[in-house]
């Protein structure tokens, strides 16, 4: 690899850091390009030409573009097969439509809510906007649901989607992580047993330490 | 193939129809099983075992079980490379990669809005079910972002994801069907020179009208 792959966007955001912790586990070297949010940077027409929605992150792997966290993954996963963990995107295509099936349960389920409650909880008391209560116990409802389901399964397996650690469990870690350090929301994990345990798990990773600690140096 | 895939739901559902339009571009055969909403059956033991979620549609060929509408797509593109359209979603890991990032928008960006409003303007109606007037408009400001980005991408490029009709484009056709056909929104579509020549060419390929007509025959 000549030139490392550019992440564009700070590790705070929920969306860097999914595409972050697969490139640690991935074992893909990686530039991180600032992002200046706070002064608008990821609205400049320069910053429109990788990623039209002006949102982050925004990455480059030499000629190549691309935007959306979850096709930034499934993208490194493709064309990085040999490199680090092997097995994050799957070895044979049906293990890759059962990771495929919960990334999008992620993207579908798991995400609407959670980053409801990540905005409202962990977000808004930073910036100093007024917290919606009435979205927060919305939302709290309906992540328990989605969560419960999750209890269902991995009781069944000791992954989402199935025996080993992937791409599928680690889209869940930026939300996840918020809702547990810095919403005062733990209990919506640690009171499912399944879930806990999964979380312990998934959330203890070398390569999510390290993304947390990219956080903790960017503040 | 010795046995016909399943789509176990009710083709007026946008997910349903989602997989039904991949199922007929890639002319792999299916068999349709009516899933009745109205009488709870998504919630019935039996079919929570194979849609965890209770939610439609599921998804059977031969062991495999599946379910997310966009991650059965994705299957049946890699498991049927050969058959119907070959190029539905791309023939190299580069063009695979727009692709992928432009379901990820339609299921990120494009999907939250347009689902209010179809729910909102289609649905409710016929449900009886007063609607939410200050929802409909700002899930109506937030298409209109969505759509001024795809009008600027879709002067581009013919097709969102390169020169070629793809998985990125039919994802779109279900919700879009719905708010130009049955919410008398098509404005949202026609105001923008580019949405609108797009809208007009993936709406009348062959496998859309048939889902159409199968919507139509299921009323």
């Amino acid at each position: 690899m000549a030139t490392p792959v550019k992440v564009h966007g700070p590790p705070l955001s929920t969306a860097v850091s999914r595409v972050l912790a697969c490139l640690i586990e991935k074992d893909v070297p990686f530039q991180l390009i600032p992002v200046n949010m706070a002064k608008g940077e990821h609205k400049s027409p320069d910053f429109l030409k990788i990623q039209p929605f002006g949102q982050v992150p925004a990455f480059q792997d030499e000629a190549t573009s691309l935007f959306e966290s979850r096709a930034i993954c499934r993208y490194i996963c493709e064309k990085y097969p040999e490199k680090g963990n092997k097995g994050l995107y799957g070895t044979n295509p049906l293990a890759k439509a059962s990771i495929d099936q919960w990334v999008e349960a992620e993207g579908q389920s798991f995400n609407p809510p959670s980053s409801v409650l990540v905005f409202q909880l962990a977000f808004a008391p930073r910036m100093k906007l007024k917290q919606d209560q009435s979205l927060i116990s919305q939302n709290e409802a309906k992540l328990e649901k989605v969560l419960d389901v999750y209890d269902k399964r991995l009781g069944e397996s000791r992954f989402l989607a199935g025996d080993d650690f992937s791409l599928a469990d680690l889209s869940h870690l930026p939300n996840a992580h918020y809702l547990v350090n810095a919403a005062e929301r733990g209990e919506l994990f640690t009171s499912k047993k399944n879930v806990e345990r999964w979380w312990g798990e998934i959330s203890s990773r070398d390569s999510w330490k390290k993304v947390v600690d990219m956080q903790k140096q960017s503040t």
